[in-house]
């Protein structure tokens, strides 16, 4: 979550059973949704993986969540290009 | 990653001083830099948060990357239905 200078929201959420506090000046309906996209791919990997703890877990979850990232920042970029070639 | 029917490769990685092994079709490069994307977000929080353990660093790392994808995909809707009004 970003640390700009609007009005922060501390809220509670829950990732595989443990409890984080998030600090964002997002709706709390937005750092809720982010959690639970959190939560369910962590439980996908989890489903393939049982053997994993739970540490691996949270770091595949993050590996996945930015490979999803870059690929649709490749897809933002080739859009900007479209534009671009169009005017 | 995903687990496409093309050729997958198995990669290792080091994620705050630990080794991951993964699997994906992209790229080795496309991989290692998902990796270090991860490994640099997670050190930047650890620097504003000490105290927290690897699970919970992971975890807010991939809350973090997840809050950016959700951002990217609102900007990438706003850009799609820019090139439809266009249109």
């Amino acid at each position: 979550m970003t640390q700009e200078n609007e009005e922060r929201k501390k809220i509670e959420v829950k990732i595989n059973r443990r409890k984080y506090t998030i600090v964002g000046t997002e709706s709390k309906e937005h750092m809720e949704l982010v959690a639970k996209l959190v939560n369910d791919k962590m439980m996908e990997i989890y489903e393939n993986n049982k053997h994993l703890d739970t540490t691996k877990l949270a770091v595949l979850t993050a590996i996945n969540t930015m490979n999803d990232y870059l690929k649709l920042k490749a897809d933002y970029e080739d859009l900007e290009t479209l534009i671009e070639e169009e005017n």
